[in-house]
């Protein structure tokens, strides 16, 4: 452990690393709330879920990476577009079927008279609602067992419940519902840090990469320093990872070869960001994913990554995070801190995804959790890495 | 060094990683030149690293994801403008005006009369020579030591001398001269990896990222598994860095502060790639910078990749990269394999870098190099990785 208690505590006068918040959550940045919905059982393994803006709206970009995207509403969120806020972000299952779960949201914005103003009476709104899918297509069994309007509402629905900065529910619900990562069980994770300044940076992560959270060679998770599993772990985690395949494979096609996989992510700061700074953080934030995840944003994948600026706190006009002894000064203000932070806590959101996950063996497939194959005490808890 | 062993040669029946080409370096890419020119002394720290394509040019496209970008004919790159092929990429110091470098190989080109066609005469052409800059003004003592037109035609001249398949100088040389990240001499470093179809992936870089390629809480390089430094040793180093940055402001304010950093990359292949298809390897090949690098892709960086497709070989249907135990397949054909290496083989460049970088102590400043704080033990000699 010791390797990996340098990481995480580091004797001396090293910088220390960004705290996250009350949460260690998306939920962290005031004024989000965040609602899942899923169907499990019956062929169903799959979900939704949804990140709302406070009233009024957030400043919301995307950065779409992957080659296979499934994607709604995200060309409205060109800074040089006309709408300048977005009061609700999708994350779904379903791959392009699962996009008319933001139907479902953008019925109930209306109904809140939540949206852009088109007219002169106060309901004549249009909620424009960028939604993202992943791939999880008949991983419950049933190919056309996929998220709608209704599952879309009742996430929407489940959030506005939430009270302000209430926890968030990770592992295999909402988007991550039906998720799958290099044979491993993929999941919701988020995230938080606080920056010097009070500003929060968040995340959260539907987890369904192509490529693996786990180094195939040693079992490791690429997003979170520490020790090796033991070799013979990792030995019989493999033999499990090859029974569960060939499982699999008996029960159902779909979820074997999925032509799609996809990594979807929301991440979040109360400060104010402009269209383009929040733009910058979308794509910064991709370098979360990056380290988290290998290979990424492959052809197969449609890795998109929102951002959303409440814009609670002006943008603080720099941020202490110098490490003089290793230079690492950002110089250009308080962006470069919560670009830099944005990374780190997307990475952890996926790391504390593939932690949260359990397994499902169900008609669709088997889907062995890391900790089934690895156990948890490599990394803790599932608050693993709160302020790394 | 269990740890690092483990990662490094896996046991049992793990996938093999992929083996490096017989330099493990850009020219790997059969066709492929590079060279380097460089000032030092006097005042003089900078330098410039020219690639030179095939006779006939290859396919190029770049992405540039750093803020504060300096950059010269990369428009002309978009899959949709005119030009199809290049002759050669210039990467070099000098900030903005470092890209006169470029001129120089540019007239080098027009005496062999290498470009784009324009008219009937074979002698009439345009060379199209997309260039990148990396802050290291003043790194040398003089803030008007610039690498120019002469420097250019210097590196492009050394590339034409060298043989088929020359080894790559790493270290201190071409644009890495001057190059500086986190506090520690950056440099060029070069990698490469032999997919089973036998197509060659390979990247080179000049790494002066605004972050930094060690994690400042261990002295570990990010893109480097293996085993923390010594914290005694880490220790001293960040004593010895405090002192160097010390001496530094007190030799040179242009050195201490830079406005712009930036890491410049040249990932290259020899399968045959559209337009599209090599804009898709730079962009993917930044995931390697964003794995060896942290932070990364700041407004301070002008973080540019520039991808090479000589087209020698056909672009094979599909690589045998599977994992199927971790279910990393890579479905979407031989593309995927070849973006996955290029990000790869860049987080390789840029630890080469690290691992070949010497000490400056200089007009401009003391800028130590990792190997003389850590020692080069713990990540083996500077062909660490190959193979990773």
């Amino acid at each position: 452990m010791t390797d990996a208690r340098q990481h995480r505590r580091p004797p001396g006068d090293e910088p220390a690393p960004l705290p996250p918040g009350p949460r260690d959550a998306l939920t962290d940045v005031p004024g989000l709330r965040v609602g899942h919905a899923r169907r499990t059982g019956g062929g169903w393994l799959t979900g939704t879920t949804v990140v709302l803006a406070p009233e009024g709206g957030a400043v919301a970009a995307a950065d779409v990476r992957g080659g296979g995207p499934g994607t709604r509403e995200t060309d409205a969120l060109d800074p040089g577009n006309l709408v300048e806020h977005v009061d609700a972000v999708v994350l779904t299952g379903g791959s392009a079927y699962g996009l008319d779960a933001a139907s479902g949201v953008v019925a109930w914005l209306e109904e809140q008279g939540r949206g852009f103003r088109v007219g002169p009476d106060p309901a004549q709104v249009v909620p424009v609602v960028p939604a993202a899918a992943l791939f999880d297509l008949g991983r419950g069994g049933a190919w056309r067992n996929r998220p709608d309007a209704a599952l879309g509402r009742a996430a929407a629905e489940a959030a506005a419940r939430t009270a302000p900065g209430a926890p968030v529910a990770q592992g295999n619900t909402g988007a991550g519902t039906g998720a799958v990562s290099g044979g491993l069980k993929g999941a919701i994770g988020t995230a938080s840090a606080v920056l010097p300044s009070g500003a929060t940076v968040a995340a959260l992560a539907a987890v369904n990469a192509a490529g693996s959270f786990a180094d195939p060679r040693t079992g490791a998770l690429y997003g979170a320093p520490g020790p090796l599993p033991d070799p013979g772990v990792h030995a019989a985690a493999r033999r499990r990872l090859a029974q569960a395949r060939a499982a699999s494979a008996a029960r159902s096609t779909a979820s074997v070869r999925p032509p799609l996989n996809t990594t979807l992510a929301v991440v979040a700061t109360d400060a104010a960001l402009t269209r383009a700074q929040a733009r910058k953080l979308a794509v910064t934030a991709q370098d979360g994913l990056a380290r988290a995840l290998r290979p990424v944003h492959l052809l197969n994948d449609g890795d998109t990554v929102f951002a959303l600026a409440t814009g609670a706190r002006p943008l603080a006009a720099t941020e202490a995070l110098a490490d003089p002894a290793f230079g690492v000064h950002l110089r250009a203000g308080a962006l470069n801190a919560v670009l830099a932070a944005g990374a780190d806590v997307l990475a952890r959101a996926v790391v504390k995804a593939a932690l949260t996950a359990t397994t499902v063996d169900g008609p669709g497939g088997v889907f062995p959790a890391y900790t089934e194959l690895y156990g948890s005490e490599l990394y803790g808890s599932e608050s693993y890495g709160a302020g790394l």
